[in-house]
């Protein structure tokens, strides 16, 4: 079993970039870019998602899976949120009633 | 810090619904739903996503988050590939170079 | 060729059940549930656009494009401009130098 | 009220610069990158109007909706077929039992 820290690593290095030098750092660049420029990147890797899980090809959907909870968690930076809360947010739906009876309920 | 082992339970949890009855699990009726389904539901949570952010709700963006991360692990499973795959994607970008330096040639 | 007023025929039509009883009419019922209902068919029908292209299926592509449509329409009524708005927009790129040449300059 | 045949000629243009040299047309450029250069671009344009939707823009709506039919123009040509078939379907359903009542069932 992977080692799950490396999203914790990644958040926190995130957060550590987030006011880096924009020529330097990827996170710096978006952040630097705004609110829009980061909302973007999801929107196109949720898309890559859909295409590459069309094409069939898992290997490149594990790929765009990887991208699109990367600017996730860039998303979460520029809220001020967290990975844990998110979760949190997971643990709390498992705790109350069995996740799939909660997910079942959330989304009819 | 939160136990990042909820998302190890979850993605268990959605392999062993996999194949239940519909009628009981969320995730046994999105795959019986079909790939179209699954796909639907991360094209949803994404916009969602957008849109809480938009609003500046941050809260909302860290439950939308939360759902849209669990239709990537069903989406996953349904692929038959897992989470461990995912992580071990963003640990080799890091390992390689830095995560930061990677992606952004990655991401031109 | 086909009678393009269909398109305004449409756009009147949807003008003018913004109002209406919610129960009794579509367009009625979108504009009662509110902005992030509009704005989830248009995410929806985008993803659904995309997946009948990928699956190849040519009919069900002239088909989720004219549901993207539709809901475009309903949404340009939303913020109370027009499809003339929109016309006039591609108009005004084709009339300045060329709609490829200002294309090419505005998506770099 | 605009001459709408200002989709005609621009689906037009499209079908005539499909085969032209990708460094002189925004078009051939498009259909050089292929399929999926195509589709993102759908992707995108959806995101940006339901972005620019949520700042409250409405002309900025105005523009990222050309823009969307723009590339849905694009895509039909892609599949080999037209602006009139989507036309005809807009057409069909609104023939069959008024427009609404349709969308009302297919979109339950």
């Amino acid at each position: 079993m992977t080692d799950l820290t490396i999203l914790h690593r990644l958040f926190d290095t995130i957060e550590a970039r987030k006011l880096a030098d924009a020529n330097n750092s990827y996170v710096a660049k978006l952040f630097h870019g705004g609110h829009d420029k980061i909302l973007k990147k999801i929107a196109e890797e949720s898309a890559e998602t859909l295409m590459a899980s069309k094409d069939g090809h898992a290997n490149q959907v594990v790929y765009e899976t990887a991208d699109l909870w990367f600017h996730c968690l860039v998303l979460l930076a520029y809220h001020e949120v967290t990975l844990d809360d998110v979760l949190q947010e997971l643990a709390r739906r498992e705790g109350i009633s069995g996740l799939e009876e909660k997910a079942s309920r959330i989304k009819g």
